[in-house]
């Protein structure tokens, strides 16, 4: 961190003082004084490590040789606290868990906060204090980053885009290009648990049963269900639009159909009320801590049982299959024994979900 | 780049139909089918390659072991077209740049856009464009992005945050905290041209002698410098807060002072005159295409010649050195004889530089 990546010097070997404002002022994304007083009160304190602490303008790590995995994501998610989570702890999961989908252990993150004139210090604190956490939980390492700030009505509080590296220890070949005929979908658990509660979080629904964001780190799932043995083709947390859009991109990408069992997706009761209350069809709503597989059927109930025996894939189950379909479509079998074509979603059903 | 990394593969497999609006919408963002059909519009054609095709969650490529530099930064500068440049080609070369200053050779980018509701895609396509050129100038692959949407009047257009991986193929330890006393400074050219130019544009001047925005990339000036022989201890590339922050973060890290001479460090004269103008101080202005290097001072005139032999280096010069001093002060030997104490900065004298 610098007066480019983040400054500075300063900021460890001076007494700075402490800013007497509880706001984000333009000064503190001046790559001055401020600046160096913003790292130094809140970022150096919740990340510490030997990589942060030389303050550079971009990190220098060891790695062995081998495959690398790379990845980046902004965050505009609002609000910016929701039950179960905060813009925090889903900016370090999500770019643990786009990491994850590649099979790589996560290593090392950046982020780049991007925060309003007049935002609050007190809110900022939280938030880093939540991806601190988030990061300890994941077992990764924040070590780079920058701050910039933009003028009162040019941003909207505070938005974070993380980047992250991890090494890929594996040698197969895992991508939305690798479903076949005959290949299971596998889901980790139940859907639409985090785009419901933003989307009531926002509407200040009351509710009887209390939902919750299910944003968590997935790279410990599947290196487990790397371990257990048995193909898996593709990989995918299905974040904004939902199961149908990721089932939708699998199939495009893999030139082949997809078909879908309903009664087999699970959908918490709760969750489903505020959908239908909300008209939102849950297929594609937003998860933040769930996962698809898609892998060959010799094999599958290993991968399976080694995902039940993990908090995170307890409730995994195979949720259809894969088809011969030249028009690559995701089709749904409904618990009325009808069909319905799932396509990918349409339209902007649910902006600013992350 | 697939639903949260960016969607899909839908774009690449069937016939998006070209959206018919000229104007960012909410529903781009949405990681639907309107996400996809931006992709194939705009980030594919300007940056294919076999990465980014894959449409993936993440890219992964081999390394070779070593180290590797790991940088993050996000962009905000207004205008978002300057003379000499814009928000894409600054992204590109900051990033660049902090890979640099580790003497890495950068060798893949990512790029998070978080786009305002309404902003013109013709200027997205430019924006896009201009990135294109800026990373085959630089020799480096653009193989994972985002891309969000916020709300009009949430965000100010376009910001564009870019992390970036290199390898470091030279053992030496290059750092903030590496500068000695008797050590020279050298500075790669002339000061304070990204800044003023971004200043002047914002207060509409009429220039007798147009500037312009010094954004470049400097790696390969830096490999050449590693190559010359002798001892670089320091880099950095002075952007925000200009050479006086930068020197400031190195006194401060390194525990040490440093002397400048005024008549050495170069400023050309439309750019004296606008900052006299607009009240700026040149050393605290924003620099996007030099460098300052604190080397050893036996070796320094084979580390200067490599640089002057280079266009980006062409002006090189020693501007001062580092002297014992515990207050860590940098200190300005003015033409007239007298010394100033040049702090870091404070405020915010140029907000959304870059």
């Amino acid at each position: 961190m610098s007066s480019n990546g983040t400054p500075g010097g300063f900021a460890l070997s001076c007494a700075v003082p402490l800013a007497t404002t509880d706001r984000v002022l333009l000064g503190h994304g001046s790559g001055g004084k401020m600046t160096a007083d913003l790292i130094a009160r809140y970022f150096l304190p919740a990340f510490r490590n030997s990589y942060l602490e030389r303050l550079d303008d971009q990190a220098v790590f060891n790695v062995t040789g081998g495959r690398l995995a790379f990845t980046t994501d902004a965050h505009v998610v609002t609000p910016l606290f929701f039950p179960g989570g905060d813009i925090g702890m889903l900016a370090v999961n999500g770019t643990v868990n786009d990491l994850a989908m590649a099979g790589a252990r996560p290593l090392y993150l950046s982020a780049a906060f991007i925060l309003e004139e007049g935002f609050s210090l007190a809110q900022l604190g939280r938030i880093v204090e939540s991806m601190s956490l988030a990061a300890k939980r994941a077992d990764v390492l924040l070590v780079a980053g920058d701050t910039k700030v933009v003028d009162r009505g040019k941003a909207d509080g505070c938005f974070i885009t993380t980047s992250g590296v991890g090494m890929v220890a594996h040698s197969r070949e895992i991508t939305a290009a690798g479903a076949r005929p005959g290949d299971l979908v596998i889901l980790s658990g139940a859907i639409a648990e985090h785009g419901t509660t933003i989307m009531a979080a926002r509407a200040d629904l009351e509710m009887e049963s209390p939902i919750e964001s299910d944003s968590a780190p997935l790279h410990e799932l599947v290196l487990d269900m790397l371990e257990a043995g048995g193909e898996i083709h593709c990989l995918r947390d299905p974040t904004r639009g939902g199961v149908a859009t990721a089932l939708n991109e699998i199939a495009g990408q893999s030139s082949a159909g997809i078909v879908l069992e309903e009664e087999s997706i699970p959908v918490k009761e709760p969750v489903r009320g505020i959908c239908e209350l909300l008209g939102l069809d849950p297929l594609y709503v937003a998860n933040e801590g769930k996962l698809l597989a898609v892998v060959a059927p010799e094999g599958a109930d290993k991968i399976l049982a080694a995902m039940q025996r993990r908090v995170e894939g307890r409730d995994a189950r195979v949720i259809g299959r894969v088809v011969d379909d030249s028009d690559h479509l995701v089709v749904l079998k409904t618990r009325v024994r009808g069909h319905r074509v799932v396509d990918m979603l349409q339209g902007d059903q649910l902006p600013r979900i992350c």
